[in-house]
């Protein structure tokens, strides 16, 4: 099943995408408050997989404004240099743990929508990541029982902002500008990915291929993440794991890529789906 | 006015402390949803001063349950080596920009609860800070009107798991343990106090001070901060701006000092209050 929250004549909602249309999920679970409630409960999720299965689509795809696949998760947790080729470029090792850092939800933008340059920088960069969506939460999880907390998958776009990345040893600064993690554009259940590390991924610039890589190259995999976090703070319905980029970033490059208003940055990872967002200038 | 966030009889409430007592203003202001939603509107702060002024209180203070000052901010920015003396201490120089880090909303445990050290670690530190909590939220502020959007001040905790902190060279790990970030115990308004930086801060251990400070020794100050987080992100009402910690830490003492069970850990900041949290195991 491919879940999307929307916006849809003023009010947010979520639904199952169908052949070229969606299936209203809102209304046909009015006791679901929104995607990171459907996810948490393996009963509602069962319940909206037999409905979807006999309804017509409501909406056209194409008609509606998506949000960012959970429009507000309470953690949006990043690994970086958890491709052992992108730590080459970067000019890292892998170490002992994975390099966690924090990415605030006001800034997510959704499929379709701009990411935006900031005034105050030129660097624009793109990362394109798998995303993991948190289902049940919990805390002390055992690696072994991690994948039973996995939702499902999503691109992710983990647009930085590499002057201010570096303008001190902590990158949280360069990771958190408005309107430059793109989430999206929809929710692959984890029942329809055999096994995560058969995917690809892929980043484009304006059509080019920048960015390749195999989730089965992950440095610190995706239950071993689960795990670690788990050990500090609860995971909770909704949440994001972004699972790191693979090689191939802007501004490592000679000369450096970065983006500008009028292109456009796509995330394809096959059998999960393909984000795409113009990058626009900051008003 | 000193404003606190409660739980009373399972609901959440806020009001402004009067003597020993609370004026409930979730009652007066039925309108008004938390007090990050009072705070972030003068009509509101001044209507709930005049109600104030003529109310008597309705619970005892010391009856009440009090909830985090914001209970979920949307934002809690921290800047870490923002004293020189920390900053040597901590074997590190202050640069040209601050450094940043985050923490979520879901670390954070009130005044008089206890703070958790983790069942992954004994290095269980304290840091006592000043914190700033938005008022009016912005983009793109200039420091000469920074200090507008300042509704308050109180006490902070930003109690940090030092050898998680360090298994990277980001610090979000340990500074993003479950219950270790305390705030509180109220919100002093930003009219009570003259000049923030005629306030000192210490914190105590068992009623012995390990940390004293001067908020005029911030390499980075108070408006200068709101600026530079804003030139990336919007502040929202309620955020909280964390603005470091003076030295006196315990993982720099020979030997280490760390916080166990049983121990009290008091923020002093006179003028604004005193934080005081016991520390208890993680169940």
């Amino acid at each position: 099943m491919k879940l999307v929250s929307y916006r849809n004549q003023g009010r947010s909602g979520f639904g199952a995408v169908k052949d070229d249309g969606v299936v209203d999920l809102t209304k046909r679970l009015p006791a679901v408050a929104d995607l990171a409630a459907l996810v948490a409960n393996p009963a509602d999720l069962a319940q909206a997989r037999r409905l979807v299965d006999t309804a017509s689509p409501d909406f056209a795809l194409a008609a509606l404004a998506l949000e960012p696949v959970i429009p507000n998760p309470s953690k949006i947790i990043c690994v970086g240099i958890n491709y052992v080729a992108h730590a080459a470029e970067a000019g890292r090792t892998v170490g002992q743990y994975p390099v966690i850092f924090h990415r605030f939800a006001q800034t997510l933008v959704a499929h379709g929508a701009p990411i935006i340059r900031p005034r105050v920088s030129n660097q624009f960069d793109f990362e394109a990541e798998l995303a993991v969506v948190i289902g049940k939460g919990g805390s002390h999880i055992k690696p072994e029982d991690a994948m039973d907390h996995v939702a499902g998958y999503t691109c992710f776009n983990d647009a930085s902002v590499r002057d201010w990345q570096f303008h001190t040893h902590q990158y949280g600064m360069g990771k958190n500008f408005r309107g430059t993690g793109s989430l999206g554009p929809w929710l692959v259940t984890a029942d329809e990915i055999r096994d995560y590390r058969e995917l690809s991924i892929q980043g484009s610039l304006n059509g080019e291929c920048l960015q390749t890589g195999r989730l089965s190259e992950l440095a610190f995999d995706i239950p071993g993440l689960i795990a670690y976090v788990s050990q500090a703070l609860d995971w909770q319905p909704g949440d994001i794991l972004a699972t790191g980029t693979p090689s191939g970033i802007g501004f490592k490059r000679q000369p450096p890529i970065f983006l500008k208003p009028g292109d456009t940055f796509d995330v394809v990872i096959p059998g999960v789906g393909t984000l795409s967002n113009p990058v626009a200038d900051e008003a």
